[in-house]
């Protein structure tokens, strides 16, 4: 098995894109991708496009052959690899193994979703679509409407309060504001959420004990990935991040089904695999992309993931131990609450978070000192499938 | 780069399948798949699902999620590829790198589709999903209409006659009549063709020159093969096919940004990949499973991959040259013509056919003597995404 090193990375700003089709915005973060990994347009053996609504919001498929054309990559092997929420860690996976099985060595990944050509219920119905088809979706309930449900006994199992929800979308949005590239810049604050009375409009209950800042917005936007064999990199223009751990579980698709369902037992099995094969450990990472698609599931994925013990998330995140220059600084990129959440684009996105962290190239306010090791977790419906990435910078 | 082995293949009945929905076919072809196998369903490390429709059709994403929690195979990574009508081409070729890769020992690719959801024009407008949502579908052009398109230029570039075309028809309905899972079983003559005057309403034009009989079926399906390393083999019950040779290469999308639009460029490129991966030449080749969605693409296909020179494919077709008991024996099951092509299950349903024809476990009037080595070519869009592959019994 042949170490694979991320050799260029990409983004375009998340948000509202009403210019760009899904195509235009895949190809601009291949684009940069591609420059950052100093490649011209003939090196890229395979293309691998994290999407999950070309074919029910764009009506559109096939869309990874249609972008190797419009990038002039021909004849290079694509497909879409798509998983739900976790589109974008199962396209970096492909990418991964791809090279890592020999067959190809200069690999683009890219993850992208037009996800407000549809808005309000057709939104939450568009991600609606990854739940049960007869138990779940025909009775209404969508991924806001779960994720409510599991704060609620999140909160009564571990004592966690709204404060420490808040907490991290006050911090993710802070961070948001920070970062070019994120979708939601407006800082917030505790007195804005809990005194303001303005509050109960502007951040209404969205689903029960969730209010409308508890949950991420959403957004369009892509992000690419280059990868080939470290054993290729003769003398990098840049620091060589490798993909030195990978993991990934599934588990039942309906919360009900679970024994406890606040046990998120894909994401501790993702991630445990993802440290034995890099052969580290929680307290090795030094910054972490983790899926905060609503706060309670930041906090939960800190303990599923082994940086805190369960039920010591939130009490963390109240003591500042997540943010930058904490114990564990966790999305300091502002996360999908801030830098957005378009589905496809996330895992891949995620993965450029932490390359740029490990390369050291993040202007102060944002860089992790010296950070040498990343992880990243991508959350796939509600946890029923959840990828996780361990990142290495290595000197060559 | 480690040998992959197909050790267990299944498959249901293409056809019309309202009792069933998706995630039901996809379960059938798996467990059969796992079963000729002679696995226990804890054994399996991860599950790629090809399905180009989920989205369109049925409304439903992260399918492949949902279906490692209906076969109880958690918890298994899972994903679903999309590539178009290769859709289970490409699922195979993410078995295979997986399995090549060294990360998984044991991976179940199934593919399958339930296109019957949607009948008359929106089966159509589905499949035209993966035209450009620019330059082509708002012109209302569709599959149909390309290869009709297509068919004219090449019977005018290569004099290929209609009788030529209508022997392909007819060679895989009377094949489709003897395969118990083909969608199409009714045989049909050249007289009834072209003499007798109800084949004006039995077989209208399509898209002209093509005509009904011309095209493939609309069909639900599903298939399924399990994937491991040749060298876990030890004393296997049944003969072990490997996938010796894949290749896969892309075109422009369009048909009128080609030099010359008769000119299957990604088929050849394809396919020369598979074989010299595979170390073999069209010659070594005893039986093939092309993709005829029209009667001029097995033609067409035939020559691209080697069998036969450019603008010999309709007459070796007229001579019976791809028959069973023929030079090379073309779509012995029925091909997309008979079996049916849902999209997501044909490119595994070819691979499934081979498996049985190069472990002779087919009845004699399907079965092609001594048959070691096959060959699949699964046809994305309108061959702009093309993945071949090259199967090869050994001995164990």
């Amino acid at each position: 098995m042949r170490d694979v090193a991320v050799i260029g990375v990409g983004m375009i700003p998340f948000g509202r894109r009403d210019e760009d089709t899904l195509m235009d915005m895949l190809a601009y973060a291949s684009l940069k991708a591609l420059d950052d990994a100093g490649l011209g347009d003939k090196s890229v053996d395979a293309v691998y496009v994290g999407n999950m609504g070309g074919g029910v919001i764009q009506h559109q498929t096939a869309i990874a052959s249609s972008l190797v054309d419009r990038l002039s990559l021909l004849p290079a092997a694509a497909e879409t690899v798509e998983n739900g929420p976790a589109s974008g860690g199962s396209a970096v996976k492909a990418g991964l193994l791809a090279v890592a099985s020999g067959y190809y060595d200069t690999v683009l990944v890219v993850g992208g979703e037009k996800m407000r050509e549809v808005t309000g219920w057709r939104a939450t119905d568009f991600v609606a679509t990854l739940t049960h088809p007869q138990v779940e979706y025909p009775y209404g309930i969508t991924l806001p409407g779960m994720a409510g449900m599991f704060t609620r006994l999140y909160m009564e199992k571990y004592g966690v309060t709204r404060e420490a929800l808040v907490s991290v979308a006050i911090k993710n949005q802070e961070m948001g504001g920070l970062n070019p590239y994120a979708h939601v810049e407006m800082a917030i604050t505790k007195e804005g959420i809990f005194d303001d009375p303005a509050a109960i409009v502007n951040n209404p209950v969205a689903a029960d004990p969730l209010h409308l800042y508890d949950a991420c917005p959403v957004s369009d936007g892509a992000a690419a990935i280059v990868l080939c064999p470290l054993e290729m990199l003769k003398s990098p223009a840049k620091p060589p991040v490798i993909i030195a751990g990978f993991g990934q579980a599934t588990d039942t698709q309906t919360l009900q089904e679970r024994e406890d369902p606040t046990d998120l037992k894909a994401v501790t099995l993702a991630a445990q695999q993802a440290f034995e094969r890099a052969r580290l450990k929680p307290s090795d990472i030094h910054v972490a992309e983790l899926h905060d698609a609503f706060t309670i599931l930041e906090i939960a994925e800190s303990e599923h993931v082994g940086f805190f013990k369960k039920g010591e998330g939130a009490k963390a995140a109240l003591a500042g131990k997540t943010r930058l220059g904490g114990q564990i600084p966790i999305n300091v990129s502002g996360g999908l609450k801030a830098r957005g959440h378009p589905v496809g684009a996330t895992g891949v996105a995620q993965v450029v978070d932490i390359v740029w962290q490990l390369r050291h190239e993040l202007p102060k306010n944002r860089q992790v000192k010296n950070a040498q090791n990343g992880l990243t977790v991508n959350f796939g419906g509600f946890g029923n499938n959840v990828l996780a990435f361990v990142l290495r910078r290595v000197e060559k």
